[in-house]
């Protein structure tokens, strides 16, 4: 157990109140920064998990969702329409994983970027649910911004519907509640 | 289950990313609002549970402390050291979390709500550890900006060290780490 180094990690995840993301908070219209989106997604799965189709260990979901964003600390945040900026994704988010989780003690260090990777590749239950739940968080705050960054950086309506995809089978209702509050803004006149 | 009641309560804690706090963030220097605290510390328990004296459900820690805060929403943040705030705090908060609980589904609502009241009471080893950590953190962000609202309001040493008293054999280790910061910044000529 080494407790300098945890918390030296602690004060490095300060810096997730300071990393800002493209959708907006409904309460101020701030850009929502890191810290707040992992809030709002951990009280998420928390409320939503009894939805989920497959059986999932709920409390590893949230753990991993208090975690997945952390690399951004040192990789940035790549907006989720943004094609160039996936391109070079998967090397950055690597190099600061090593650096980030590096920080924690031998016998925390392991536990938590293995939690990370398992975000990342989407093949367990947990995963699926927490991407999906990750997913539908920015999508609630754009429609309920009148299509915010949908609205901003023109994004189609197939683009967003294919985002849920690989999540989907997750929740069937969690989908459809979703997919419909897409389906209401885009057929809108606007 | 009522899907649309829980999505409710979901957009409704949307608010916590407007509720500011009197410390301010490492990263930015502005005040920290009640998602990143609540963020913060639900991170701090996580990493730091294993250096907790008594037996835990860890996972029960981390959803309390995702919750704790959740009332106020509508009852506001009351400064720690505020004697008149604290007059009327009970009430205040009761009030609110009727509010905010009764907006979740019904098989939502008492574990939530019970895990908020249990938090209060300080009475289990998990709110024990629960509070020490939603103590530590700002005592943490204080200390690393130099001071904090202890220069600014003028908080007496004995002040931060009675906020301890009550969770502090919780854990020996976390208790000395956070002691150890206030003695130094004490000890210095201000």
């Amino acid at each position: 157990m080494d407790l300098k180094k945890d918390m030296e990690f602690l004060v490095e995840i300060d810096n997730m109140k300071n990393i800002f993301r493209r959708t907006k908070n409904l309460s101020n219209q701030n850009f929502e920064n890191d810290a707040e989106h992992s809030y709002h997604v951990s009280m998420m799965a928390m409320i939503l998990s009894k939805y989920c189709d497959e059986e999932i260990d709920e409390n590893k979901v949230i753990k991993m969702l208090l975690v997945h964003d952390i690399i951004e600390i040192y990789a940035g945040d790549t907006f989720a329409y943004d094609e160039k900026g996936y391109e070079d994704k998967y090397e950055r988010e690597q190099k600061a994983a090593d650096k980030i989780f590096g920080l924690l003690s031998e016998d925390n260090r392991d536990y938590f970027r293995n939690l990370y990777e398992e975000f990342e590749n989407i093949d367990t239950a947990e995963s699926r649910f927490a991407n999906l739940i990750d997913r539908m968080e920015p999508m609630l705050l754009n429609y309920l911004n009148n299509g915010g960054t949908w609205a901003e950086h023109n994004i189609e309506k197939e683009k967003i519907l294919n985002r849920l995809d690989e999540v989907k089978n997750s929740s069937k209702k969690l989908y459809d509640f979703i997919k419909n509050f897409i389906e209401i803004y885009f057929s809108k006149e606007r």
